[in-house]
């Protein structure tokens, strides 16, 4: 029998540790998701803390895999990734894959900074103002030429079957699908105005969206619904 | 006689460019920048442009290696890594590297937010009053963090030797180097403040200073000089 994947991530919210769960939920890799279990936060914070394992992330998510300990979202995908069959073999494909993915991961710091401008150690109440004013230019500069991008590489792949890289899916299409849910639920104005041009990424999100594993997380208890402490968070003054 | 690599990056500033021109420099690889000589600037787009690559990139850095074009700073350094004797050999290595990689791009990201707090395509000068308040967060709280972080990573390394990763030189010390320079150009009292409390990072960054190739090339005329044009700025406001 395989050892589980243990992941670590804060509970109560999808954040950056949602990015890995759909590639585990989509891969059936059997995980623990540490931090939702009873001792779970201890556990989680040794991750982080030097004294305790050789290689401290920064931040979760972390992910263990056997012996060893992988953080930085984008580079557990990136392991992940051909272990599951959710990464092209080839390496010409899994750099393009890992481009796509840190650029993935570039958006979604803008969103946090949507909400979060002024200092991150800070609530959002106490940096309303700059935050609106920030929204304003990511949604109407920032969302648009990000999701031409993605929309591009989409549309003009070679590969058959409306994915991002190659011909069958892979964690990037798990990611975009990630992307367009949250943003959804964060911009649901913006979204519904943008959305028409974006006709190959929206097909890959319900694409995404009908794989039966994904399907079968996406309705479990397993997937925890977008909120107010995650990155994507439903701010109405800050959409329009 | 091997074709050089093909740096495309902005011309006029350091930016994320400046972490692979460091790799390179240290590799001692042949490579042009593209962008600083004549007709570079319209290179330098059509890695962006969808229409004319296989592989856009969304923003540059950009390298061509033979058929390969291959954006983010990371993913570029992943690639040139092993190939130069500038990342570990083994997986597990590779993936320490490039986590720690990563976390040094996320601080960089947070540099060039302290003078753009509200938005990327506006001037500084129309946001200013909040860079104020992003730079006080990031001088106070985000500075010590992300280095506390990286002296433990440092201090900690069983390797010998007082690298980040294993016992010989990596791209991540290079990065790590560019990294204190810049603190040190855009953050000069809180640097000389705070950094009698990192002497493993301090020590690092020393050592490669020295490095042969990397002393050639900060005395040359490749290297830019820091200026306001790039992610680390000397804005004497924001620093106290």
């Amino acid at each position: 029998m395989t050892t589980p994947y243990q992941l670590y991530y804060w509970d109560g919210l999808q954040g950056r540790g949602e990015f890995v769960r759909l590639a585990l939920e989509e891969a059936a890799a059997p995980y623990v998701d540490v931090a939702r279990h009873k001792q779970g936060m201890p556990a989680l914070l040794s991750c982080l803390d030097g004294a305790q394992v050789d290689h401290p992330s920064f931040a979760p998510p972390v992910l263990r895999a056997g012996e060893l300990l992988i953080g930085q979202t984008a580079n557990i995908l990136m392991y992940l990734g051909p272990r599951h069959g959710l990464a092209p073999r080839a390496e010409a494909g899994r750099l393009w894959a890992n481009q796509l993915q840190l650029t993935i991961a570039d958006m979604v710091n803008e969103v946090h900074d949507t909400h979060h401008p002024i200092a991150v150690g800070k609530y959002y109440e106490e940096q309303k103002k700059e935050a609106k004013a920030r929204a304003k230019g990511f949604r109407e500069e920032r969302i648009p030429k990000f999701l031409d991008y993605f929309e591009g590489v989409v549309a003009r792949n070679p590969g058959r079957g409306g994915y991002a890289v190659g011909s069958k899916l892979t964690y990037v299409d798990l990611s975009l699908f990630q992307l367009v849910e949250g943003l959804r639920y964060a911009f649901p104005k913006t979204m519904a105005r943008l959305e028409p041009s974006y006709p190959a990424l929206i097909a890959l999100r319900d694409k995404v969206a009908l794989r039966p594993n994904i399907a079968a997380y996406l309705k479990s208890k397993r997937r925890i619904a977008f909120n107010e402490d995650g990155i994507f968070r439903r701010y109405p003054e800050l959409d329009k």
